[in-house]
């Protein structure tokens, strides 16, 4: 063993910075998002931009480099699967990505981003997308620029899919959507019904918000929601953050005449505050103290909203105290009928009402559109087009307007381009780690049945969340399941359950 | 005119970076003292030092330190009273006595304030001053190595006050509080009443706390508190703080068998928020946009609290508003009684339960101690009984334990020494301004009784709070007034108000 560096205690002082700004940024956002009075906008947009660049500074730092420098010839020496030696291989892809990019090209990329959600809500408002093409042309000029600060990649779109899950490339993903598009079309062609559902299934209301309120507080406090270390609040679009060890943060927002909303939504951000919480206390002030990826955040999310919260067991324990706290019970539904309602299959415009089983190709359908925007392909006053006939083709349905269409969400008005297939990343791990968890909790469905959730959350725990950023997405994948990321398992899933709660092969309803 | 020197673009953009980060200091101490779960208290330590340290390093950075260099010279020849100007004088005073104090020192003085909280909290939980003495000792010898770091000062007390207290000196304090105490030992000893007197006041509850933020609300917004630009939550340790323009927050706490807390609380903190609410939009992004000193902001909220919540004209207006928001309509009290009842002056032994009238005389004593602490002439060892002598000289109480006696105040625990005295410049200031408001606007009285506060909200705004921290204190004070500081107007104005209540000269009740 070579003698520890002293450059070593000097890089995690400075890890423990950007770490804590990290952590005040998310406070930041969460208060912008919940609290704060409507007329501290534009005051907010200041602070954010100061701790972004004071955090820039620090990440770009000659001095971080020289850092880095003198501890990865001791770093080569030492167990690769040390904290230490993954903290400087970390750090050293986070300087390197700050310092290849200009200022003056990070300053605009974030004022396009202010700039494009703002024309993309006025489009979206008047359903109008001409309103919409500068701001969306001027993004995809800024990712080209972005791209160009790069150089080892293969494909263009590869270096933005980068920044969000790290290991991805354009070749895997092509492979796996095609596999995935393949065994979903046909899967939503034998289950979705078109017949006239009860309007909002289970849930369908009015429930009064206090209502809904005390009967989510009950779930949650039956999952793990802790309120020593937990806090539940209102958002316009719900998210969960960390904003340190012991703070975790979720939002949900309500709808008197559906509560699934509020319920499987609540049960997706307890499982991206899980992760968060329990990221390993001793890496939690340091660079590996965050989410590794998007793709693994969302596994962890959906895990809990659709492979525990849609699962035949867990529907059966939480019916009877959902039945408690809603007043008119439900209206006596039986357990079969609650496991399959939840379950439905339907066709539908907007990605964020779909179901577990047609969400997919949403998501097949904007990468396919990033991916044909990058290559030059398509151009952007075609694009309208191009997702009317991604909708027919995948999903058979016709768009009525672009504000149902091409204008549904934010992300590119944001710049957020190789953003979606993370979504789908997600759901495709879940339903894999899903398999290992089986195999290693052969009890899992009676556990959930009884509401014992303990042995699930202790398996993730171990095996995904205390990692924090230590093992890249593929790694951490392989050394959790010993598999490379696939298709089949989702499919699988979606199959097994489907037919057991009769939405496949059964009788037309 | 000489040009404009390329130095002031880089200040400014400087200096908002340190108002920023002064703001994202606020928020991190409102979420802390509102809504941060309790687990989360530890990371919120490290995030507040991580801010502090970024601010400190860059308020220390000698290029700073050249650019003022650069400006001075460019302002010495403009408008003294131009921003610029002021801004150049104020930012080369936070350098200058930011430079001064090794970061070890800043360091050692940081750690002392949290140790010794804990200390102070065991010590009155048991009333054991032995728990205290040494935190209180370490306290001391921190504020002797902090006045050493300085040179120009008369009395080593002056360091520690200008910190609070811009431009107030020991010898100055010494004068006024010898005048405030001739003045108001015999006005207490004919206005107090040791008769039994109703245990609440007009407040006495029980009363819901729903009930009490209702009424509450509604004289809130009756004041000027807008929701689009204001919140109110509940703290146990009221505040106000604003996170940035158009985001006021203040606190407060309710006691259900007495609303009068919460009542005079929020008109303090509204106070304190309409103070910072007011500050010019042009400074606010600048070290000139926050509150100039502890006692100027004392003065806003205890004219608030005070000179317009227990006038009675203001208890005309709120009265029928209060009683018709609390359930028994407040019992059908009088008018008058009600103006009596909140002027009642009671001896008491706790500071932050005092009336308006004996409330000094409480700081008086802590003045007299600090100053025989930091000069020497008192011990630790001796303090307890130093403070019982003076409880018993200046009020005439005998003090049962430490715990209602010497360890009642969290202040001296956390090192903050020298800070006490602004209190009662603040119920100075206050009425000595509200003297000259009352020159300027003749009709105040029937515009409070008709809750018509626009007037007296823009004399303050244009007077005071939009200046920031343009004008020190004793500038600002003589540019509103036209006069130093003074004892005498407080004095005039209580001895009024009490014997116009009834409370003074009236039979015994």
């Amino acid at each position: 063993m070579t003698a520890v560096p002293p450059e070593l205690a000097a890089l995690h002082e400075r890890g423990a910075i950007l770490a804590d700004l990290g952590h005040i940024h998310a406070l930041l956002f969460w208060d912008q998002s919940t609290m704060m009075p409507p007329r501290g906008a534009a005051a907010r947009g200041d602070h954010a931009a100061t701790l972004e660049s004071v955090g820039h500074e620090r990440l770009t730092d000659p001095e971080l480099g020289r850092l880095l420098d003198a501890l990865e010839p001791w770093a080569a020496e030492q167990d690769p699967d040390a904290d230490d030696v993954r903290l400087i291989a970390e750090v050293r892809r986070d300087f390197e990505k700050a310092v290849r990019v200009p200022t003056s090209l990070a300053a605009d990329i974030s004022r396009a981003a202010a700039h494009g959600q703002a024309a993309w809500q006025a489009a979206r408002a008047t359903s109008d997308f001409s309103r919409f093409r500068d701001a969306l042309e001027l993004q995809l000029d800024l990712r080209h620029r972005y791209v160009a600060c790069f150089d080892d990649f293969e494909h263009p779109y590869d270096v933005l899919l980068d920044d969000f899950e790290p290991g991805m490339t354009t070749a895997k993903l092509r492979a796996l959507f095609a596999e995935l598009v393949d065994g979903l079309v046909p899967l939503v062609a034998d289950a979705a019904t078109d017949a006239p559902a009860p309007e909002r299934g289970p849930f369908g209301g009015p429930y009064a918000i206090e209502d809904q309120r005390r009967a989510l507080t009950d779930i949650l406090a039956g999952v793990g929601f802790e309120p020593d270390g937990w806090r539940l609040d209102v958002a316009p679009h719900p998210f969960a953050q960390r904003i340190g060890p012991g703070d975790v943060r979720i939002t949900t927002r309500y709808d008197v005449h559906d509560f699934a909303g509020a319920y499987f939504g609540s049960l997706h951000e307890f499982g991206h505050g899980l992760y968060e919480d329990g990221i390993s206390a001793h890496l939690s002030r340091s660079p590996l103290g965050s989410p590794v990826s998007l793709g693994v955040h969302e596994s962890q999310s959906r895990l809990w909203e659709n492979l525990v919260g849609r699962s035949r067991p867990f529907c059966g324990w939480a019916l009877p105290r959902l039945a408690a706290q809603l007043p008119g019970g439900l209206n006596g539904i039986t357990a079969d009928d609650f496991y399959r309602g939840v379950n439905a299959v339907h066709r539908s415009l907007i990605r964020v009402e779909s179901d577990e089983t047609t969400y997919n190709l949403h998501i097949v359908l904007r990468f396919e559109l990033e991916l044909a925007l990058i290559e030059g392909t398509l151009t952007v006053d075609d694009l309208p087009h191009a997702w009317n006939e991604g909708m027919h083709r995948l999903l058979g349905l016709d768009v009525p307007d672009d504000a149902r269409g091409v204008l549904q969400d934010v992300h590119w008005g944001a710049g957020l381009i190789g953003y979606f297939p993370t979504y789908t990343l997600g759901n495709l791990m879940a339903a894999q780690l899903w398999e290992a968890l089986r195999a290693d909790l052969p009890e899992i469905d009676d556990q959930l049945e009884r509401g014992e959730l303990g042995p699930l959350k202790t398996w993730l725990r171990e095996r995904i969340h205390a990692h924090g950023r230590k093992f890249p997405p593929p790694e951490l994948l392989a050394r959790v399941t010993g598999q490379e990321l696939a298709v089949a398992p989702f499919l699988r899933y979606l199959r097994e359950k489907l037919t057991d709660a009769g939405v496949l092969g059964a009788a037309p309803r």
